[in-house]
């Protein structure tokens, strides 16, 4: 049974991922259609690219993603499929899959042009819906890639701000506020230099700031820490966070998306 | 495999969704069920007609829509099913389907009244759940409408509010506002004196205007429009939209619901 | 057809309820996976508690409820499976299946412990995702649940705030407040003294107080009272509700969770 799962900044509150669905099943009623996120901020590639790096792998081999974030709609801008070696990715290419090409090999990447496989009336608005929803329902069928377009050598990545490496500390930032309202950090575990000095030192030689609050470890667990004590954790998508036991971080620090956060070596 | 697509104003911070694919399930385990949208605003019948409406077409043959927006709810209201060429609508009788039967011929209605298709205890407060579910999951295992209670010659239908066209202008107002803050007029495409008009003329003839920001073109998309540039843009439910170029037009325009828009012919 | 139903406090605006279907389907593409409700108040078990209480019954025989509000994760609290006649539910073991014990007979409780059955690697922070989601997944596909641990006496109960009944009068308190903003109540319908009194003296004996504000009787549908009155009603929960007709009661009186209500005797 094919999945396909859907990543978008449709939002929730819209029929926009309904009739997405609605073409699909038209087309392969069998898929099984699987949401993974519709509230990416309105355009934000960025973030985008983070959430379906660390949350690919969580699905079946064979799961075809279709990743619609999509500010350059009605323009010449290409839409893709990437193929790697135990998924397929559908999307704008605008560079959303920037993270996805730094943990996977890219086996194919065709250019989506051949209109038999859109739908008849196309939108200027809604490429999602129109053009890269049949697209999805067609390759779940089976069709073989290269009869969507042309293949093509190289697609768009993104320049994303990894976190500064400075003589005697780490400058990182918030990329994202989850639902709980932790901060969850671009510093990634198990890779840099950060990595490295945190492991080789130990966890008493360093301490982490943010909005002037100051944490000395990295946490176990949530419940390590006393209900409303400010803490570190690594997150369930291997980044760096700052949650608050019980409660939420968010509202206690005032904090917004790009804040700033140290990781001071002493 | 049937498909029943679900319409309500249940929110989805509740468990009433839930509860009523339950039921569904309970009935027919292999109906694949589909969210369109559970963020109609509450007892917005309006907004649910429109939707539906643009919505609906873009699902399969043979599709069950479960339309629940129901103020009515435990007064003596009915509870219809409508059966058009291709598909199958179950709704209080209380106008939700006018744009459907603008757009389809009713080949019946039945009237839904056969307490066997119910669940054995009925709640004054949520119909959705223990009347309209079951009757969706029955239908949509091969069930004779018929069955379902006695047939009826006509349902309900509201006036809905159309654009006015005065001599040189044309009046019509923002009906929904969206996840990225377009604004969605009443304005359609491709009908009445208005599309003649644009269409005749060319689109130099005319300029829109909204809280006193004039705009004057209909944009082919949305990038056509510079960051941060007011557009007018026909929506993929056919309708005039107000946007922002990357950005939230309720936001800079602080507009809401209701709001009056003109289109102004030289 | 397996069933599993999740029920969680993870939000809808993250990928976590989309990782969690990932991993279920990679273990079992056949499950058909429904959301009750991902919008539990943070580590509010007392409220998943209720909901889950009213909403199981719902579904079908052979159902799986894979329910998710963690304030220990990461810590020693152990997660449990429960059988009861009909369903299964998976839990950590905090109270969160107190209301479904009131109603169901357990017939087997099992910890879950073997790794063999658990994502490779465990996150400190997502149990739902790394444990409890294959778990559920080797359930639906048969597995005997002694397979995942070893057998327990009892689960954890929570001792849950039942109304107080004095000489002449009830006094509850809101325990959730719903999309339409209608104010549930922590007093049930068929139970306790209350539902005694009032069934043997009728409805003319009794009033309803809350914010200053008396309601006079039970109605039987929300549209027996007029457009902006107050009104209580027994709700799809079989809990008393404090409802505005075709309005919003929290708007309307300013309330939040914990208010009381007084059911005053005369």
């Amino acid at each position: 049974m094919a999945v396909i799962v859907l990543l978008t900044d449709f939002g929730q509150s819209d029929e926009y991922v309904g009739v997405v669905k609605g073409v699909i099943s038209g087309i392969n009623p069998r898929a099984k259609i699987i949401d993974l996120c519709h509230d990416i901020p309105p355009q934000d590639i960025t973030w985008a690219n983070y959430l379906l790096g660390s949350a690919y792998k969580f699905f079946p081999k064979g799961t075809i993603f279709l990743c619609v974030v999509d500010p350059g709609v009605g323009t010449k801008r290409k839409i893709v499929i990437l193929e790697t070696k135990e998924y397929i990715f559908i999307s704008p290419d605008n560079g959303l899959l920037t993270k996805v090409l730094e943990k996977e090999k890219s086996k194919k990447i065709v250019e989506v042009k051949d209109k038999r496989f859109f739908l008849k009336e196309i939108s200027s608005t809604f490429h999602g819906r129109d053009i890269m929803a049949p697209v999805a329902g067609y390759i779940s069928k089976g069709i073989d890639l290269e009869r969507f377009g042309s293949e093509m050598r190289k697609i768009k990545t993104l320049k994303l701000n990894k976190p500064i490496m400075k003589k005697d500390c780490l400058i990182g930032e918030v990329i994202h506020i989850d639902h709980f309202g932790n901060l969850v950090t671009n510093i990634e575990k198990g890779s840099g230099v950060f990595w490295q000095k945190i492991t080789q030192r130990g966890q008493s030689h360093f301490y982490i700031e943010i909005k002037k609050r100051k944490i000395y470890k990295i946490n176990k667990s949530y419940a390590e820490s006393k209900k409303g004590e400010l803490l570190a954790i690594w997150g369930s998508r291997n980044l760096l966070e700052i949650s608050l036991s019980c409660g939420n971080a968010e509202k206690e620090l005032g904090v917004k998306k790009g804040e700033k956060i140290w990781v001071n070596f002493s």
